[in-house]
C-alpha cells in the first residue's frame, strides 16, 4: 500500500522518468518544436494555402535533420532504430500536429508500406530520396465507400499479359480514394492498395507504387485529384481523392514482399491462405497505431499543462471579503482535470511497454512468432483506441475548464482538439480497432482464426462449447492471475481488501475482463444456437463486445502503471505516482461501479467509499499538481498565451 | 404504457407538432435560412475578415425584414411578441451559428439590456436604431479575471458631482473587458457592466451606455480595444477587449430602470437589498439563456439529420457475398444515435415549456411575484445547462460516426461543433448555472434568499434541522407527487411497475431527486456543524450539489416529454414519440444505475433488464429513424453536402 505523507516532488527526475530509454530523442525532439514554434501561430494565422506550403517546408527541414528518419535502415539513410522513431513521433504531439501527420503520411504510412511491403529493389529505388523527403508520396488505401472494411476496396489492379503491366481503375464513385494525406497539393506518387486481378481471377488487395504527379507537380494523364477542402482541423496537411482512369505501371511496381505475379501472369505467394496474408500485410503497418496513440497522450498532456496552471492562478466566488477562491480548490475542479491526469499517466506508462514491444517485434533478429505479432496488433489497437479518446475527452474538458479563454485560439485547445479529433477515427476507427481487440482475445490469437472478421469470429465461438471457449482463451489465464495476486481467492476478496492495495484494483478489472469476456462468448453462442443470422448476432452484441475488449485494456493500462510504480525507488515520485495509480484504479472502478454491483462485485457500500476516496486522493494531488503537469515536460512556447492578460 | 405495432409516422404532422404554437415564425425563418444557405459555405473558404463583414451583412438584412425584432416593443419598430423571438432565434439554430450569435448580441444582449434595465428615455434613445440594426452595440460584462461572478467585476463607473457624469475606468488587466462580441469591430455603442462609486461609496454593479465608436467606427477617445483573435469558432463575430481610461459619459447613460442617481448625487433604488438588486437585474436578462439552450438543441437536430442519414447509405462489413450491412443496422450505431435522438426530443418539449413560461412571465400584464422569476431563471439555467452540453456530445458522436466524412468541414459537423462549443461556457458556465438551480431548490427560491451565493447557500442549509430543510423545499413536493403516481408507495414499487410505465420512469427520477437534495442539504450541514469553513465545505459538496440541480432538470425534461406524449391523440406519431420517451427516460435511469443501485432503488436484475429494454428500443426506433429525423425539419441546404461522392 502506498505511503501517503505528502510528497514532494521532484520534478527533472520526473520528466527524465517520463521519457524513458529515449530521453534523448525525446530532449531534441522538443528543441526543435521550439525553434518551429512559430507554426503554432502560422496555423492559425495563415490562409490553408499557404499553411500547406509552411508545412511542407517544416517537414522538409525536419528530414534533412534526421529527425523524421529515424526508423528507416541505417543503409536508406535512415536511424535505424525504431523505438526512437516512435518516441520522436511521440513528442511532436506537442507542437503542430499537422506537421506531425504530415510528418505521419509521409514516412510512417508512404515509407511504412514501401518498406514493410516492398522488397529490395523498391527499397533501393525509392526509401533513400523519402527518406530525404525529396521524393513525396501517399497512402491510397481508404475509399469514400470503403473504410475500416479493407477487403472490400474497389478499386482494381488488373494484370495485363501483354504489356507487363498493371492497370488501376477506379470502378465507381464509392470506389474513389479519399481523405488521403498529401494527395491534393505533394505526392509525387501512391502506394495504391486495390484489387489484384490476374487472368480473370480476384487475389483479393495488393499494394502498388503508382506515380500521380510530374516533377512538375503536374497531374498525371490518367489520374484525377479532387481537394477534400477545408477539414475540421489539420488544415497544414493536403487530404485529397484520387481516380484512376486506366493507369498503367509496369509489373515492379507491385509491393511484392508477400505476393507476386510472374511476367507470364502466374500469382505466387508464400502464404496460401488469401485472408492470413491479407492480415500479415496489414499488419506490418501497425506502427502507425502506435504513433498515433502516443502522440494522442501527449496532446492530453499540453491541454491538462495549460488548464491547470490556469486554475492556480484564476480566482473565482469565495468568502466576502477576502480574495476569491482558485479553481483548482473547487472539488469538482479537481475531479475535472486530475482523473484525465491520472489516466494521462496511466496512458503514458501502457504505451511506453506497447512502443517497447513494437521495438523488440520489429527489431527482432529472429523470426517471431505469428501469435506474438497477432497480440502486438491487438495491443495497439486497443491502445490506440482508448489514448485518442482520452485525447479528445480531456482536451474539450480542459478547454471548458478554463472558460471563455480557453476558447480563444490563442491558448491552443482550437488546435489540440480540431487536429486531434480525427485521430479516433483514422488509422483504424477506434469502435473497430476494440472489435480486433475482443476478437483477438476470444480465439486467443490463433493464426487459424485470426484472419476472421467479425462474423467469422461469431461462428467461431459459436462452434466451440463456452468452457472450451474460456479454457482455449487468454480469459483463462486472468482467473489464474487473480488467484495469484489475492491467494485467498474466495468471494469476499472485495469486500475485504483495502482500496488502495493495488492487488485489489487489478483483481477488480481482471475479474470484469474475465466476466464480460465470458459473457460475450455465450452470448454469442447462444444467439447462434437459436439459429439467429450471425450478423444479426453481432449486431445484438456489439455493445458487449467492445465492453469487453476496453476492460481489457484498461487492465493492460493498469498492470502498465502498477509496475512501473512500484518498480520505482522509494521517496516522493514514487509516493506521487502511486497517488496517481490509485487515483486511476478507483475513478475506473467508479466510472463502471453500476456494471460491479450489477454483477455482484461491489456492493453498495463500497461503492460509495470508493467515490469518497476519490474525492480524498483528488485533495492529495491539489498541493502537488502543478509539478505533475510540469514533469511532461511541455515546452513553454506550446502552452497557452493569452489566459489572464499576462 | 405504450403501444408497440410497429407505427407509421407522418412526418409533416410530426414537424407541426414540434414546431408547435410558433409555427408559422419557424416556418419563415426557415425561408430566410435557405435563402441565405450561401454564407455557411462563405463561413469556410472566406477570411476571418470578410467572414466577419459577411455576417454583418446578413445580420443587417435580417434586421430589414423584421426576422430579428420579434421582441421588441411595436412602438419601437418590433414585433411585440416575445415567444416568436425565441422561436425565430431557436430556428436559426440550424443555420450558420456566428449570424445567430451576432443576432443575440444586438438583439438579445444589447437590445435586451437596454429594453430590460433601460427606462423611457433610454427606449425612446436606442431602441428604433438598434432593432433596425442602424445602432450596433455591444454588452460589456465579462471581464478576463471576472466572468460568473459577476458582482466581483473591477471595472468602475464613478460619479463625477461636478460635470454630472459617470466616469468609467479599467483599474487593472485583470478588470479589461473580454471575449466581448461585436466590439473588435462593428459596436458603436456598449452596455459597460461597472461598480458604482457615488460620493465615494460603492453601489455594486449596475450598467451603463457607453459610446466607443464614432460613426465612422474610429474607436472614441479614452477606450482602447483589442481584438480577440482566432477562435474556435464564431469566427464571424467579431469578439474583443476594451479598456476604458477615464471615459466620461452623461448621468442620463446609466439604465436606472432599478437604481439611478440624482443631479446632486444621491444613490436611489426602489429595491433596498444590494443583492436583491443586482440579482432582480441580472434576471431581467433571462431570455438569453433560454435562447442559447434552444439554439443548441436545434444545432442537435441539424447533426442527427445528417447522421442517421449517413447511416442508412454507408455499408461496412457483412456477410460474405452479399452486400455489406448498413451502419444503422449495427446494434452500437443504434446505441450511439438513438439515445441522443431521444434525449434531442426530450429537450425539445423541456425547452418549449420553458419558452412558455418566459413568454407568460415577461409578457404579463400583472406584476409577476418573485418566486415565479426566480422559478423560470432557475429552469432556464439547467435547461440551458443541460440543451448546451447535450448539443456538444451529440454532434461530437455524429460526427465520429460519420468517420473521414465527417471530418469534411463541407459536412457541417466542423461548424456545428466549433461554434457550438463555447455555448457550454457563455451565457453562464454550465456548471454555474446548475449551481444557481440547486441552490433556488435547497432554499424554495425564497426571496430572501435568493440572492445568496454559494457560501450564503451553505450557511443558510446549515442553519436549519435538515427536516426543516426538507419541508421548506421544493424536494416536499416532490414526494407527494411520487405517492401520487404510485399511490401503493411502498418500497417495492421499483421491483414491480413494468419498465414502460411513464409512472415508473417518473418515480425513479424524482426520488432521485429528492434523495440527492436531502443528501446534499445533510451533507453541507454536517460540514457546519463539524466546524469547517464554508468554502471547504462547498468544495467537498460541490459535485453532490451538481448532481442533484442535474436530476431535478433531467426529472423536469421527462416529465415535459410525458405531458406531451400523453395529450396526443392515439396515432402512430404518438406510439413514435411515446417509444423516444420510454427510450429517454431508460437510457437516463440506465446511465446512472450505479447511483440507483448504490440507494438500494434498483435491483442487479432489473438494473440488466433495463439496458436488455434499451436496446430492444433502439431496435423498435431503427425502421422509423428517417421519419424521427426528417420530422426536424432541418432544410436540406443546412445539411451535409460531400457524403458519399453522391
Amino acid at each position: 500500500m502506498a505511503d501517503y505523507t505528502q510528497p514532494v516532488v521532484d520534478v527533472p527526475a520526473l520528466t527524465a522518468l517520463l521519457d524513458g530509454t529515449y530521453a534523448e530523442v525525446r530532449s531534441l525532439t522538443r528543441k526543435r518544436l521550439v525553434e518551429y514554434a512559430q507554426v503554432l501561430d502560422d496555423a492559425r494565422e495563415m490562409s490553408r494555402e499557404d499553411y500547406r506550403e509552411r508545412v511542407l517546408q517544416v517537414v522538409k527541414e525536419l528530414a534533412a535533420t534526421g529527425q523524421t528518419g529515424m526508423g528507416f535502415p541505417v543503409e536508406h539513410g535512415g536511424g535505424g532504430d525504431i523505438g526512437a522513431s516512435v518516441a520522436a513521433f511521440e513528442t511532436m504531439g506537442f507542437g503542430d500536429l499537422s506537421v506531425l501527420v504530415k510528418v505521419g503520411v509521409q514516412f510512417g504510412l508512404f515509407g511504412g508500406a514501401i518498406l514493410q511491403l516492398g522488397t529490395k529493389k523498391h527499397h533501393d529505388a525509392y526509401l533513400a530520396p523519402l527518406v530525404r523527403a525529396d521524393l513525396l508520396g501517399c497512402f491510397a488505401m481508404t475509399e469514400t465507400g470503403h473504410g475500416s472494411n479493407v477487403q472490400a476496396l474497389g478499386t482494381v489492379a488488373r494484370y495485363d499479359l501483354e504489356t507487363h503491366e498493371f492497370v488501376i481503375t477506379t470502378p465507381d464513385e464509392s470506389s474513389r480514394k479519399d481523405y488521403i494525406g498529401n494527395a491534393a497539393r505533394h505526392a509525387q506518387a501512391a502506394v495504391v492498395f486495390a484489387q489484384l486481378e490476374v487472368g480473370g481471377a480476384s487475389q483479393g488487395v495488393h499494394a502498388f507504387v503508382v506515380p500521380i504527379r510530374d516533377d512538375k507537380s503536374r497531374v498525371l494523364p490518367g489520374v484525377r485529384i479532387e481537394d477534400d477542402g477545408r477539414k475540421i482541423g489539420l488544415n497544414g496537411v493536403d487530404n485529397g481523392r484520387i481516380w484512376f482512369d486506366e493507369v498503367r505501371v509496369p509489373r515492379d511496381n507491385l509491393l511484392n514482399r508477400y505476393a507476386d505475379v510472374t511476367e507470364t501472369g502466374v500469382y505466387q505467394s508464400p502464404i496460401d491462405n488469401a485472408d492470413r496474408r491479407f492480415f500479415t500485410m496489414l499488419g506490418t503497418l501497425v506502427q502507425g497505431r502506435v504513433c498515433v496513440g502516443g502522440a494522442a497522450i501527449n496532446a492530453s498532456k499540453v491541454a491538462l499543462s495549460i488548464a491547470v496552471r490556469y486554475a492556480l492562478e484564476r480566482r473565482q466566488f469565495g468568502n466576502p471579503g477576502g480574495p476569491e477562491e482558485l479553481l483548482l480548490d473547487y472539488g469538482l475542479h479537481q475531479r475535472r482535470l486530475f482523473l484525465p491526469l491520472a489516466r494521462t499517466y496511466a496512458l503514458h506508462f501502457a504505451q511506453e511497454v506497447l512502443a517497447g514491444q513494437l521495438h523488440a517485434v520489429f527489431s527482432a533478429t529472429e523470426e517471431v512468432d505469428e501469435r506474438t505479432r497477432r497480440a502486438l496488433e491487438s495491443r495497439a489497437a486497443g491502445t490506440k483506441a482508448l489514448g485518442t479518446w482520452h485525447a479528445s475527452e480531456t482536451i474539450q474538458e480542459c478547454r471548458e475548464a478554463c472558460g471563455g479563454a480557453g476558447y480563444l485560439s490563442a491558448n491552443r485547445f482550437d488546435a489540440l482538439r480540431a487536429d486531434t479529433d480525427v485521430f479516433t477515427t483514422f488509422e483504424g476507427d477506434n469502435h473497430i480497432l476494440l472489435q480486433l481487440v475482443a476478437k483477438g482475445l476470444l480465439t486467443d490469437y490463433s493464426s487459424s482464426f485470426g484472419e476472421l472478421d467479425q462474423l467469422g469470429m461469431v461462428r467461431f465461438v459459436a462452434g466451440l462449447a463456452v468452457e472450451t471457449v474460456i479454457e482455449r482463451t487468454a480469459v483463462h489465464k486472468l482467473l489464474e492471475r487473480i488467484k495469484d495476486v489475492l491467494p485467498g481467492g474466495d468471494d469476499d476478496w472485495d469486500q475485504e481488501a483495502g482500496l488502495l492495495d493495488p492487488a485489489y484494483q487489478l483483481a477488480m478489472l481482471r475479474w470484469r475482463e474475465e466476466h464480460m469476456l465470458s459473457g460475450v462468448a455465450r452470448r454469442l453462442k447462444r444467439g447462434i444456437d437459436a439459429g439467429m443470422d450471425p450478423a444479426e448476432v453481432f449486431s445484438r452484441c456489439q455493445d458487449h463486445v467492445i465492453g469487453a475488449a476496453r476492460a481489457h485494456v484498461e487492465r493492460l493500462v493498469l498492470e502498465a502503471f502498477v509496475d512501473r510504480t512500484t518498480a520505482m525507488p522509494e521517496g516522493g515520485n514514487r509516493t506521487a505516482l502511486s497517488l496517481l495509480c490509485d487515483l486511476f484504479a478507483l475513478s475506473t472502478i467508479e466510472a463502471d461501479r453500476g456494471w460491479f454491483m450489477e454483477h455482484g462485485r461491489l456492493s453498495s457500500a463500497r461503492a460509495k467509499a470508493i467515490s469518497r476516496e476519490v474525492d480524498q486522493l483528488c485533495r492529495r494531488v491539489r498541493p502537488i499538481a502543478r509539478e505533475l503537469v510540469d514533469g511532461f515536460g511541455v515546452p513553454a512556447q506550446m502552452q497557452a498565451t493569452e489566459m489572464l492578460g499576462s
